[in-house]
């Protein structure tokens, strides 16, 4: 008999800066063949060193206002001068064929796609190990002023203000024991019973 | 900065006879310290390999109905002629202590646990990989019946039928990974926010 079917799962990964988070992302999907990063749509230029659909969708302001128009993101927001968006298509597709998809959004991205796909949705806080770790990590380069270390630490206090509104929470003291965490909580969750809509198939056979 | 404090879980194992679960969960006991195995306490005799508090707690009838009476069991059940049950005491205290706590119980036993304990609770069904591998599984020995067979066979898919009462589904197609993925359902649920009593304060700390 094959493995019992399932509906993939959308996992988010939220954290202020400096905790980690590219790095676990990163290895969460050299070490996963079975997930795949979100690529966003976005209006700014593309660099020398991107590529269309693989970095970025790279549009015009025009498209993307369409694009948000018909409903076609699942999260948009405005970072700077630009705009930034999930397209809803290419991740339902990969949902419906069994894969997962990994999100690197902040909690307001984290709580569109929760409108969006609630059941669907496995969200993860990472945390840094404490508040000299933070604000070592915050303080980038060596001429950075205190007073612009001390706005990157309020930013991030206001992003870890929305730990609550996540489904797991964790710590990234050490960075293998972090990866560790994110995998297990991704394990799991494919075995979640609700995403498995090849069970009763299953179980009639077996029970034949 | 300590560890999140957290509450403990209770993890539930359940599967029909000849899904390899005694198995599991001897070998998740082993490899983790953190989880310990819930004693019952029993009104049959005691075998004379096992010892009072380890194996069960032996007990009088007359003990048994008290405690019943005094709503001190999460969960209990006639088998045969006997009565067992799991004292709430020893657990609720190993869960305030952030300690977790195996199951090794049936879908009626899962069904009274919730009732008593609905968010510190995280249930696996195990499945067997299929229908001929139960069967020969439930054929223990050469000289079984047909008749005793089959009636094994619908006992296990009376239990089976109750897998979508459970959170998690797995499937023992083989042994390690039905273990990996006991354990991956074990460190996520440890890391799930509403059971970390202590994010609060740690993120107090870390945003001061």
């Amino acid at each position: 008999m094959s493995e019992i079917a399932r509906r993939g799962l959308m996992l988010v990964l939220s954290s202020p800066s400096g905790a980690g988070k590219t790095t676990l992302a990163r290895r969460l999907l050299e070490s996963d063949p079975g997930i795949l990063m979100s690529v966003s749509a976005t209006t700014r230029s593309m660099r020398p060193n991107e590529r269309h659909g693989h970095d970025y969708f790279f549009v015009t302001p025009e498209r993307f206002e369409e694009m948000a128009k018909a409903n076609d993101f699942l999260e948009h927001a405005h970072v700077f001068d630009h705009r930034y968006g999930t397209p809803a298509g290419p991740v339902l597709e990969k949902l419906r064929g069994g894969g997962d998809v990994l999100f690197d959004i902040d909690w307001q991205g984290t709580q569109q796609l929760k409108e969006r796909a609630r059941e669907d949705l496995v969200s993860i806080f990472v945390l840094p190990p404490s508040h000299d770790e933070l604000e070592r990590r915050l303080k980038a380069r060596a001429q950075d002023s205190d007073e612009v270390v001390a706005r990157r630490m309020a930013k991030a206090a206001a992003e870890i203000s929305h730990w609550p509104e996540y489904d797991y929470v964790i710590v990234n003291r050490d960075i293998d024991r972090a990866l560790f965490q994110i995998k297990s909580i991704l394990e799991a969750e494919r075995a979640r019973r609700t995403r498995l809509i090849g069970v009763g198939e299953f179980v009639a056979e077996l029970t034949r």
